[in-house]
């Protein structure tokens, strides 16, 4: 499908590149800012948090290309608000900033329209809220990262495989849990509420549905975390009840930050390309910024799954393979 | 000794408390800052890069005072240069920014003095410059960690330690090296300059320079690495040589960092209160920015040796003991 994979249905593939096409899918570098903005010229960046893996990579992307650019970045962090205070508005109107980068936190309609009026682009990278129509963003495949990693765990005998979201009203763990529910249909599994759990995308969370998962009468023998944190969380919980990973139970995770690939074991889990976000983002709001046009507003970017040492063949089907 | 710890000898005990006494130590939380600024104050936060786990820890604490103080963070990543463009504070004074953190980076003397000529004060974690007497800086107890480090691995067995600092003029590297010698002297194990090595406190750099101390006649049979990035590199340099840790090689860290003890084995480590330097250099510069006194303008925070996995007796130990 978009990287050209071949062990990939025919069913599959329709499917992904009807979403592809609906949702406008860009290859990553097609759009580069050329020119350059006013020195010094003020870009607000506001994002829920600052302080963990996932966002460290975004800000990256972001800082290295609005330094190229010459302009400065005032940060926000919104934390569970997600919205900015009500004056900050006013504040980045005295200020000066010329452009806003949404990560994972959203603006009020009032703002968004005092932003237009003004003519001060945005770009959004993961919305939170509901989809405008005009507005820039950035995502990753979500829902195909949903589908690659169930398919996965499909693929090795589970039947049985729990997810873990991140809050119910967030898109990009609302995509990645229907291409989970997606790679069930097409398998002709049946789906089980009880298997489909939400948490904030931290890792205390992570520890607290994967127990909520282990109580259920038939727990299951797979777990799909929607990001790296939940998962290194659901590792905790089955260190707890001295459950092995993967030979016990498998884990996948989503992000695949820096740390995944040092966790014991090795964390299996869905590639987002979030520096190349942060740079995607950026990119966009610079020509924005300097009146150019730009092709499609909603860019999403290719995952891909990343096979460590957290998954293995399920311990049903390892037996029904010996008997 | 600073934790009133009982497992200390009198002998290094008087020694640290030597070092305290000379370098300030302040108990954190004996600065809080009470009133407000004015919202929407800008403050610039300089620092070298802004993608990994340890600046994260830092800026997370950094932005929660300020947004507390509804001042805003004007955010500047240096990298490899250290100190910011000449044009820089122009800029700075053009958007009005009132004071300046500086987290491992460092200001021109002429910039330094055109901030003072304008009463904008500044703040600095992990200074990589020469330190200056008036400045107010926000370090570790690094020199009492190195030691503490080192004092772990003799205390095991291992009298061949190779210790992989940071960039050779950095202050804090520097001082965990200090430690690491000091803890060797008190002792009585020779030294061995070979067995010395300095990276940039990166990945990659933890890989080569474990790789050339493994290259030596006689290899160390432990390993202190000045941070965990660069614990990580010896990590992999290991595995790359079918080489086990901790059974075949121990390793300390320096930081720890949330995925300290995600790795595997889960990295015994220096804990530096990396959030709370961040969170105290900012109430500094808030109380600054009003005009108040600070009382000690260089504040030690105190470090501790987090014991997890990745060190045991020495193998030359086990046989003698068992002999």
């Amino acid at each position: 499908m978009i990287n050209g994979h071949r062990d990939v249905s025919a069913r599959t593939r329709k499917l992904v590149e009807e979403i592809v096409v609906r949702e406008g899918y860009v290859r990553p570098g097609s759009i580069v800012a050329k020119g350059v903005v006013r020195r010094g010229t003020m870009v607000e960046l506001i994002i829920n948090e600052v302080d963990n893996a996932w966002a460290a990579e975004i800000l990256g992307g972001v800082e290295r290309v609005l330094r190229e650019h010459g302009a400065q970045v005032v940060l926000t962090a919104v934390h569970s608000t997600r919205e900015p205070d009500d004056d900050w508005l006013d504040l980045m109107v005295r200020r000066g900033s010329r452009g806003v980068i949404l990560v994972y936190s959203d603006l009020t309609s009032s703002q968004r329209a005092a932003l237009s009026s003004r003519s001060v682009p945005f770009v959004v990278v993961d919305p939170v809220g509901s989809p405008v129509s005009d507005v820039h963003t950035v995502t990753a495949t979500n829902w195909h990262g949903g589908l690659a990693a169930t398919q996965h765990l499909l693929s090795l005998g589970h039947r049985r495989i729990g997810v873990i979201g991140g809050p119910e009203n967030s898109p990009c763990s609302n995509a990645r849990i229907a291409g989970y529910r997606s790679a069930l249909r097409l398998a002709g599994v049946a789906t089980d509420s009880a298997l489909v759990r939400h948490g904030d995308f931290g890792y205390e969370q992570g520890r607290l549905q994967t127990d909520a998962l282990l109580d259920l009468p038939v727990p299951p023998t797979a777990i799909f975390a929607a990001n790296d944190l939940q998962a290194l969380g659901a590792y905790e919980a089955l260190r707890d009840r001295r459950l092995h990973i993967p030979e016990d139970i498998s884990v996948v995770g989503f992000d695949d930050v820096p740390f995944a690939a040092w966790t014991s074991p090795p964390l299996t889990t869905v590639k987002q390309p979030l520096r190349r976000m942060g740079v995607l983002a950026a990119q966009t709001l610079v020509c924005l910024m300097r009146g150019e046009q730009v092709e499609s507003p909603r860019t999403r970017m290719a995952t891909n799954l990343v096979v460590r040492g957290s998954t293995s063949v399920a311990k049903s089907a390892s037996r029904a393979e010996g008997a």
